[in-house]
């Protein structure tokens, strides 16, 4: 059954990252043992640990890079200098790129109890960061009146909650296309803190 | 170690679903074993079988209960004619009843992929009798121009997913008091889909 792929680490790690990825997806990760993840990489479960140091290493590599890229991707968006602008280019990259990754956003958000405090805050930390770039767009555009907001920090997660939930109901095949869904959440996000 | 408390019927059928309601909330439904679930309640794992088919089951009959107890709350809020008043109870409504109950909703979210296809769909109906709630109090308003939405259903979607996100964050112990949060929430609301 278990096929020992050997010194291919170049390849394997990251299909053990995507193997790890989807088991942790579909059936969370306390349920899933280091030996299942080999099974579906299709080697022995000792050889996992040449790639990593046990199963808490994989889950916080996992989140860590999710958060890394998440960052690097928003970091790489045209910059703009209008906060209205700002916030339309933040709520389309926002919305895109995690509907692009469902598992890992699952993870994300489902496995962060399953982690050990020190990773805990290393990712607390990553998330706050990016937290910190819409907050900024708000602050912006309350200081130049284009927005009004009471309090930036809980717009911010009220923006990030309102945006995430698309996750868990768009279908590719549905009744609306993305462009549309983009669309009217972007004219809800203005609407909400309109000046 | 384990204790069989025997014929309790009536205070062992609870004490089961409040040990496994907080066993799937800290660590997943498929990682707690029935025998675990007995072992925090302090009966035999066979006791367990008295009081529920299986761990599917328990499972089903908690996010039952839950999406009816919300449904119940909702329904016996004094009623209001008024579009705006009726969004203003309605959003009040959703953020107490769900911070109240963090764990029962981690698991309505979080474990919908392991129920079963017959009480998925049970679940699902129930969840969208519930979206149905808010959805007629939108259309409500689209039709005497108190709201203007491009799309009741998303625009329902995209407000349960907003206050969702309260969970996510909100402690008691924090910064600002429940009422200010409510505030902030009901001003983004109010404004998201204002005529």
């Amino acid at each position: 059954m278990a096929r020992t792929t050997g010194s291919h680490s170049d390849i394997t790690g990251p299909r053990i990252r995507a193997a790890a990825q989807d088991l942790f997806a579909r059936h969370g990760y306390a349920a899933v043992s280091m030996r299942r993840i080999a099974g579906a990489v299709g080697v022995q479960a000792g050889a996992l640990y040449n790639y990593t140091r046990d199963k808490q290493s994989l889950l916080f590599d996992l989140m860590q890079a999710h958060m890394e890229d998440l960052l690097a991707a928003l970091d790489a968006e045209p910059r703009q200098a209008d906060p209205l602008e700002r916030l339309r280019a933040f709520t389309r990259f926002h919305i895109r790129f995690h509907l692009e990754r469902q598992d890992a956003v699952f993870i994300a958000y489902m496995e962060l109890r399953n982690l050990d405090p020190g990773n805990f805050e290393t990712i607390e930390a990553l998330r706050r960061s990016y937290e910190d770039r819409l907050e900024a767009i708000l602050r912006d555009g309350v200081g130049d009146g284009t927005f009004t907001v009471a309090d930036t920090k809980v717009a911010t997660l009220a923006l990030i909650g309102m945006l995430n939930g698309i996750n868990t109901w768009y279908r590719a095949e549905g009744r609306l296309t993305l462009e549309q869904v983009e669309q009217i959440y972007w004219d809800m996000v203005r609407r909400a803190v309109a000046g």
